[in-house]
């Protein structure tokens, strides 16, 4: 595509992320989708990627239309160094595109000993409460916090009830959602796991009103804004879509999608160590606590995916047939050797 | 209590903010579990209250165990003024107690054109995703956002499916909830009010784990870790009890409850007429979205609070007749003259 060795050296390494810690709809998967939309020009290969406006622990970002693989890690960078300065560093940026996986971001702070968080908003598919319309993405929220001998905490969830991705899984499986997961184009609650090709919507965190969907919107609205109305990008239902066969909205009111990073020193708040210890006990007391009835065990936020991956990373990760086909395809186009085992 | 008069004031004013707001179990219904903490040596009402650590962008606060309705808004100063010198302040609060509502906090950043940002951990009521046991507070997130011609956007609620004081006002009723707020000591959904008396939980927002409670549980838990800690007050199963006839943990891991703050000041990050215009275009388009049939309009977040003190300044607080005992009671003990009507 034309990317320096680095950024696709560092593409690679956020999308491999993804695919080790079992979100393989972030992974590999997409590979595809992102070539794509270079092929639609909708993504520089060579961003120059610059800081627009900034105070000692802010900074804005304009990610020139790159991949967001590339913009995010780079924006996180800023963010540490702000941090390491002024205790704490908060990026927003504008024009980019889709990032990968939060949680990838977020742990980056993790081996400074600092707490990080990610944000992002995505392709409108999502109804606030009481809406019909789909005015929000996914906008998922990663926050990594470094503990001592224990592995660190790290949440990475979408703002919906359940993320895309699972059910993409259910539509090929063909199988229904659960109720609670999506409604139809006039807002009623479904089962139809193909309902959002027929103008429906998933919802946000929480399911319906009664079940404090309000909520889920506050969270994913807060990431939009914060994304996009602090950098500039575009925001709501003028997102631009992630496929390249449908075209951005014509009347844009920002530039590309956006994100918010922060990085806070541990020890901008407490000696890192005492932190530790502390994070440590309260990942023990949590850890050990009574499961209820059928369930083994009570889990720490990033438990399941740290446990993929230190399976992967012996056995492989398992590519389903449909992404080796795209793999295949785009390394022939490119007249790349692609080893399949 | 003993309080000098400007913190009575200030204490007043968080506590009616909430009755304002139509938040009617975080207002003056609350002064008289004050007064009992107060009574049982677990208030302070003259705190010295201190910074014990910082830097450009950050800072702990001792709260020296003073009312969190006094503390909080002396910490929320410190994060402004952080923010007018770096742009962003964040301040971390140990040594506090219950501090009204978390929006009446995030709010005090609008009028300086910031952002504000207030949480705040709280006594043992949720089990996390497969837990039967009771570790986080409903502990809530408030995030209030200056827009231009349009009220702001304030989002404050709790991370559970329901605050206690929906359940609260079940009870009351003798009336059933609906399935997905609580569990039974075994973690059984239960749709009995009381069952947090028999050793039952509120559960995360999110409700069960195919809805997305464990989503629920992060931002439980990541507000319990911000607010102690980060700052070194009691986390988890460890947080004191708001209730007096409840002793505090005899081990105690921190000092009181933790609470924690945030200001971003908008034009560390771009001018902020630009930034209110685009609000506005934000606030204006979610605000115009197609209504689900049955609904009549979609919210932005703090319409409903917004609209009610609208409606109360003008018309007075509706208290209820417990309330009114309760405060009568006070007025007696305390030698004041209470005026009812």
């Amino acid at each position: 595509m034309g990317c320096p060795v680095e950024d696709a050296q560092l593409a690679t390494e956020v999308l491999l992320s993804a695919d080790l810690r079992g979100i393989d709809s972030h992974g590999v998967a997409r590979l595809s989708g992102y070539v794509r939309l270079w092929q639609a020009n909708r993504i520089n290969p060579h961003p120059t990627i610059t800081i627009v406006h900034e105070t000692p622990s802010t900074a804005v970002v304009d990610g020139d239309a790159g991949l967001g693989l590339v913009v995010g890690p780079k924006a996180m960078e800023i963010a540490m160094e702000k941090a390491r300065v002024a205790g704490t560093g908060w990026v927003a940026v504008k024009n980019s595109n889709h990032f990968g996986i939060a949680g990838y971001h977020a742990m980056k702070c993790l081996e400074k000993d600092m707490i990080g968080m990610a944000m992002t908003n995505a392709s409108p598919l999502v109804a606030p409460t009481f809406s019909s319309e789909r005015l929000l993405g996914t906008n998922p929220i990663a926050v990594a916090i470094p503990a001592g001998k224990e592995p660190a905490f790290v949440a990475d969830f979408a703002t919906t009830t359940a993320a895309n991705g699972k059910l993409e899984i259910l539509q090929r499986k063909g199988l229904d959602a659960p109720l609670g997961w999506i409604q139809t184009k006039d807002g009623e609650p479904t089962a139809d796991a193909h309902a959002l090709k027929q103008g429906g919507a998933l919802v946000p965190l929480g399911s319906d009103r009664d079940h404090g969907s309000h909520k889920g919107y506050c969270l994913g609205a807060w990431v939009d804004i914060f994304s996009a109305v602090l950098s500039g990008a575009n925001y709501g239902p003028w997102v631009p879509p992630f496929v390249s066969f449908l075209a951005p909205p014509s009347d844009p009111v920002g530039s590309g999608i956006g994100h918010f990073f922060g990085a806070m020193r541990v020890d901008a708040f407490r000696p890192a160590q005492e932190f530790k210890d502390h994070m440590d006990n309260w990942i023990n007391r949590f850890r050990s606590a009574k499961p209820v009835t059928g369930a083994e065990r009570v889990l720490i936020p990033g438990d399941p995916e740290r446990e993929m991956a230190a399976e992967r990373i012996k056995t492989g990760i398992p590519v389903n047939d449909k992404v080796v086909e795209d793999l295949t395809q785009l390394s022939k186009s490119f007249g790349l050797a692609l080893r399949t085992s």
